[in-house]
């Protein structure tokens, strides 16, 4: 099988999706493979902690970090064996944080199934994550015995500054979200993802991959910038995706960036786009907060409960006009009044249609992926294998994806 | 100053409670200190991320993991320079877990002040204490330099230990709640404690600074017992001081644990004591939620908003009985029947001094922290110096402490 060239001005390589699959799937199975070995089966603590490790890795994910890795070693040259540890550790890590970025956002579904908070309730949730970012720790330092000592620390090093650059991109969108910053430019929010996004998911996957197979400081460097570009164009086509994906494929809520407040791209543009008055509502309805979706031994949903005691007075007839609103009145908060509905939602998607911003999103993506399969077509060291192709496949599937 | 033993048989040296304040207090500002050098200080991050990290450290802490962690690398000789590193990490991951906790338990104050998920939301206080995990790993990598290759590796490793041990504890616990699991021993509830509070507050401190003043692997073993028997003691005494501590020094919700439903010893003692109804009854109590608190962004108070509902229709003249019954009705689910109540937790109270379960617990505390001080009185290897009586006052101070 080999990936071509061809004249699509959007992007210079034609995806073979059946490569990118196949790999993908792949890694996937070698990887949970050496989960299952990092996570201790046995004894008292496996049905209350480590079964409940494995839940998230099982689904149906990509398993697009483990996969980085290993191509960039193997397209090195370097040995299979050698890397799958490290794989591995960042699956485990990117699992943990998904625990967590679940109970923050008091999401009810991940990857088609319940979210673990949902079914184990919140503190086991934690609990679960803490535990598999302390576990991850241990491979990285066995890493010492299977490819020395040198490389293991220059791992733990980059793992240390993959968290601290993804948490200070965390900091930045959750800070603006915060206060409601919408004077932004283009370059802010590159900024972000490249902390956000491109650390996290790109850059340190590659840099392990890389590090693991001996890779020169130059070849690293190339590997690097690849990576921080592909991770961009990742981002906005995952900005994309989230108010045009169909069916279940994607497997994320459909606008749930919108009802979030969340500074995409696309949103950044429409809004700097739109006329005053434009503007200022969109202001008004990005300041409000998302109504409250109901928690696992929470369960309040106001409207029914309303509606249920509406029809009771009703039935008493107990129900004059004064004593309908006086009910509608006393019930308003629990309603979620002051947070964005449906028509605010509309509102900005109608925004971001007129101006075209979903477009100027996919221009944006595709000149990023352009010039990261740029260095990687003047990257003749690397070795021409199925690895090298997944990479270069790769870019083409990170802006044409639908999942 | 001089701790002398005596003939009280509870514990058989007498707390100089000067001796461990000013101790906690001078350690705690070596701690602080090197923490401001640990966190990043200046740049774009500072006041949406670093400063927030410094939040919990700055407020009224004992900080009594990096005290013993220093006590102990001094009563061996090693020198102060060589363990703040390594006792300010301890720090700063307690005061991570602390943010962690907060969220996972809706509390709304610590030390005092709101909590930081109540001042900044949900999402970026989750977001600080993933960022304090991360930077925590930074300066154990860069013990390298300051201590040598092999003591930090050796750290490392301690580390990594004292999160699976935590982690497992917790799920015990965890799941004993979650099952309404009661049919259990003091064995049970020590192994709990063991990983849940030794690994983490005591054995891994002393493990620390014996490590990094390079003690053998005999003393090594004997700081490691002493530890693990005066955590479980220190843990009993925090039980305790739940349902006696007086004032605002303890500082956290007189019985929040009965709230919670968690497996005090002192607790446990009075089920297994109870009679037949007596531990039907508190069975069923122990079986329901405690009602929910409100949230940040999410405030509902379903009883006011009844009694508001309820006055609003008597003032619109609209109210029969039947409607009012049908408010309550219609009311109940959000005021939460099927959670705890007051007249719950009493029964639990007073079943607790039918069996006399505190002085139960204090019995057992009392006989750990004595285990503990007779391994401590046969060191004779530990310098005779400031730090050797801060740690042999420390035994008594668990136990006697209001705070």
């Amino acid at each position: 099988m080999r990936i071509v060239g061809n004249n699509d001005g959007a992007c210079a390589t034609r995806v073979d999706p059946a490569l990118v699959e196949t790999y993908l799937a792949e890694s996937r199975e070698l990887t949970l493979a050496e989960i299952r070995n990092i996570i201790p089966r046995d004894g008292r603590y496996r049905s209350i902690l480590y079964d409940l490790m494995l839940e998230y890795p099982l689904r149906n994910a990509k398993a697009l970090r483990p996969a980085l890795c290993i191509a960039t070693c193997r397209a090195l040259g370097g040995p299979l064996e050698a890397v799958l540890r490290s794989a591995a550790t960042l699956e485990l890590y990117h699992n943990a944080f998904l625990i967590h970025d679940d109970v923050e956002d008091g999401s009810e579904s991940r990857r088609d199934r319940p979210t673990l908070h949902w079914t184990h309730g919140m503190p086991i949730a934690v609990n679960v994550g803490d535990a598999m970012l302390a576990l991850a720790l241990q491979p990285l330092l066995d890493n010492m015995r299977l490819i020395g000592m040198g490389k293991a620390l220059r791992i733990l090093q980059a793992i240390a500054r993959m968290a601290r650059e993804s948490a200070e991109g965390q900091a930045l969108e959750l800070h603006w979200i915060h206060t409601n910053e919408w004077d932004l430019t283009d370059t802010d929010y590159l900024r972000m993802v490249y902390k956000k996004t491109s650390w996290y998911t790109f850059m340190t996957p590659v840099l392990l991959g890389g590090i693991v197979a001996g890779a020169s400081a130059e070849h690293l460097g190339a590997l690097r910038q690849f990576a921080a570009l592909l991770g961009i164009a990742f981002q906005i086509q995952d900005d994309i995706l989230n108010l045009t994906a169909e069916g279940g494929e994607y497997g994320k809520e459909f606008a749930g960036d919108l009802w979030e407040g969340k500074h995409t791209l696309i949103l950044m543009h429409a809004v700097r786009s739109a006329s005053g008055t434009e503007r200022e509502r969109a202001m008004a309805i990005l300041r409000k907060p998302r109504p409250s979706r109901s928690k696992r031994g929470h369960r309040v949903s106001p409207a029914p409960l309303s509606s249920r005691l509406l029809r009771s007075l009703e039935r008493c007839g107990d129900l004059s006009a004064a004593g309908r609103q006086a009910i509608e009145a006393a019930l308003a908060p629990a309603r979620g009044a002051g947070t964005k509905s449906a028509t605010d939602i509309r509102f900005l998607i109608a925004l971001i249609d007129r101006y075209d911003s979903l477009d100027y999103a996919r221009a944006v993506s595709r000149r990023f992926a352009r010039r990261a399969e740029g260095i990687l077509h003047r990257a003749t060291w690397l070795a021409s294998s199925v690895h090298g192709e997944f990479l270069h496949a790769l870019v083409a599937f990170v802006v044409q994806r639908n999942r």
